[in-house]
Formats: C-alpha cells, structure tokens, sequence
C-alpha cells in the first residue's frame, strides 16, 4: 500500500488516534486490542497498521502529544497574567478547558503511562507531566516570595490545585449546565482565596 | 467441602479480599480473572469458590462494605465537632486515613462501579457513595448558613475537596515521609481558608 499523504490522510490518521483515546479511557490500555480500534473507526487492521505500528505507538503518540499541547496551552495562559493569583485562576481555566476539549485524549493520559514501554517515551512523558506541574508551583512559590500568598507546602499545595483539574475526568458531564471555565473558576476561588496572606483562618489543630 | 466456621475461616475470606483488591486496583476487574486471584493468595480456585459465587461477589462485597465503613468513619469523625471548619478538617483528615488504611479496597471504589452487575447492589454503593458526599455537603451548607463560611456553590466546593481526597489514590506513597492527616490538613487549610467568610479575595475575572 503506498502512503498517501496529505489532509485526508492526517485526518484519518487523527480520527483513529481520537477513537483509540475513547477505548483507552473507557476499557483501558490493556482491554483495549487492535482490533477493537479498527472495529471502533470502521477501518480495516492493515489500514489501521499502514499508520502506526503498533497499539503501543498509537498510545505512546496520544500520551504525548497530549502533554506537549497541554504544557504549550498552560504556558500561553499563565503568560498574560502579572499577579500570581490571576495566573493561578488563568491555569486552571486553560487547564479544565483543555481537558473538556480533549476529553478522551486526556483521559488516557490521566490513567497513567502503563501503556508505554520504550524508556525514552516513558521519560518524556513524565518530562511533560512534570513541567505542567512546574507552571503551577512556579505560580505559587512566586506568590509565596512576593507576599501575596500565605506560607504553605508549595508541593502539597501544587498537588491540591491539580487534583480538582485531574479529578474532572471522572465526574465532569460535558452535556452538564456548567462550563468547564465556570467550575474552573469556583474552584480557583476556593484555591486563591485559600492562599491569600489576607485571609484570617488558619490550621489550628 | 464442608463450610468451616469461626475466626481462620473469616481470616481466610478477609485475606482473599483484601488480595482480590489488590488485582482489581492494579488491573482493574475486567483485568482480573478468578485465576489470578488463585493465583495471587495461593489458593485454589475451588477454596476461592468456596467463599464466593463469582469474581463479581468479591468485587461487590469490596466496594460496599467499604463505602459501608467509610460512611461510618466520616459520620464518627464529624460528631465530635461542633463548628464547621473543624468538622471539615475532621472529615478530611478521616477520609485520607481512611484511604490509606484501605488503600486497595478503596482504589477498588474509586475506580468505579462497573464491575457491579446486580441492580440492587449498584444502587446500594451509589447510595453509600452519596451518603459519604452528603456529609460534606451538610458541612459546607450548615457552616455558610452560620455565616462562618461565605456563599459559593456548595455542589462545586464538595467536588473540589473530595477531588483532593480522591485523587490521593494515584500519587500518594504509603512509604512517604508525610501521613495521610498531615496531607489532609494541608488540603483542609486552603479549603477552609478558601471558604471563610473572613476572607478578602474573591473571584476578580
């Protein structure tokens, strides 16, 4: 078969790595075979082979393609802001919008990279995963130096703020009344007000 | 086979749950054959069944008598406060203990109902699962009722903390140099602080 190129077939090409990322998210790397993909994108196993060779490399692509946009998105957002709290609000924005945009692409790179087996794959994902974090702790720990914020743990308080981002994949209904931007915000009033020196209660047990 | 009874028996049946939750944790259910659970505790299949009709008992059982317990501990934690900050930090910092004593059993709830295939018993851990969010609800409605907290959505705000409790089941080491309660009053100080009625920052955007 000889390889096309052009728009048609990098749309086929991002059709099956869309519809591989729901089988992913919905059964699992592992319960999820090569021929189930082609059943899902009503293709044939050879044409689903013509573009990548393997059910690891479909997955290792969508894992990291995932992160490099999303580490790209979270950049551009926080980069508007000056004040570390509204580049605390700006990130988590970007963030759950990022993850309603890209749902099932998300959500395969939210149930972890067991599904990557080459070493140099496994370490750019984490690579990826690690300076999507290093965004937000940059934002807090600035906020902590320029006495806006509260002294706290930044690592724990990193982990805080991304566990109401990632947990969104396993209730957010994308048909629901609210917007992804709408609960980011609620939930950023929660974590800057939190944060904030002003604020008046703290830990006392 | 004769069903034995009294404590080596119950010790056995225990063993092969806790085991069994392990696997469904690490491969999820549909990942795990009764096979594997054999395997995993060194029993046969048939002292296996001997316990237990299918693979889909133990997974039941698993998942509802732990939301059974957590509700309980949560209930137990929150009756010996009286204010609603304390009562959160209290059920906060239950709920991560919780999660760390049960870390399979509990990874096993977390990842999902799927495995229940019995109508009545979906429906008993849905129940349980919203009893165990009703508790915070009630906190977080009472102590803005109170005015101790300020208005926001009370839906939202018990998402944001069980996304913290939660999503501890994918990062947190049981080997780490921090406990579970010190995690959770950490995350109870930004969420406190974030819902205090004192507080001064509020969402500019």
């Amino acid at each position: 078969m000889r390889r096309q190129s052009g728009p048609a077939n990098s749309d086929q090409r991002t059709h099956i790595l869309d519809m591989s990322a729901q089988l992913f998210g919905q059964r699992g790397v592992d319960g999820t075979s090569i021929n189930a993909i082609a059943e899902h994108v009503h293709l044939s196993k050879a044409t689903i082979y013509h573009y990548f060779v393997s059910k690891e490399e479909i997955y290792s692509e969508i894992v990291i393609n995932t992160l490099e946009r999303l580490v790209e998105v979270l950049k551009a957002a926080v980069s508007r802001d000056d004040s570390p709290d509204d580049q605390l609000r700006s990130y988590m924005r970007a963030y759950a919008q990022f993850l309603d945009q890209n749902f099932w692409r998300f959500t395969t790179v939210l149930t972890g990279f067991g599904g990557i087996q080459r070493d140099n794959q496994r370490s750019r994902a984490m690579l990826l995963r690690r300076q999507a974090r290093e965004i937000v702790r940059d934002i807090i720990r600035d906020g902590m130096k320029a006495g806006v914020f509260r002294k706290a743990d930044v690592s724990t308080t990193a982990i805080a703020v991304l566990s109401m981002l990632n947990w969104m994949y396993r209730w957010y209904d994308r048909d629901g009344r609210k917007t992804p931007a709408q609960f980011a915000a609620e939930f950023a009033d929660l974590a800057v007000q939190g944060l904030m020196q002003d604020g008046k209660s703290r830990s006392r047990k």
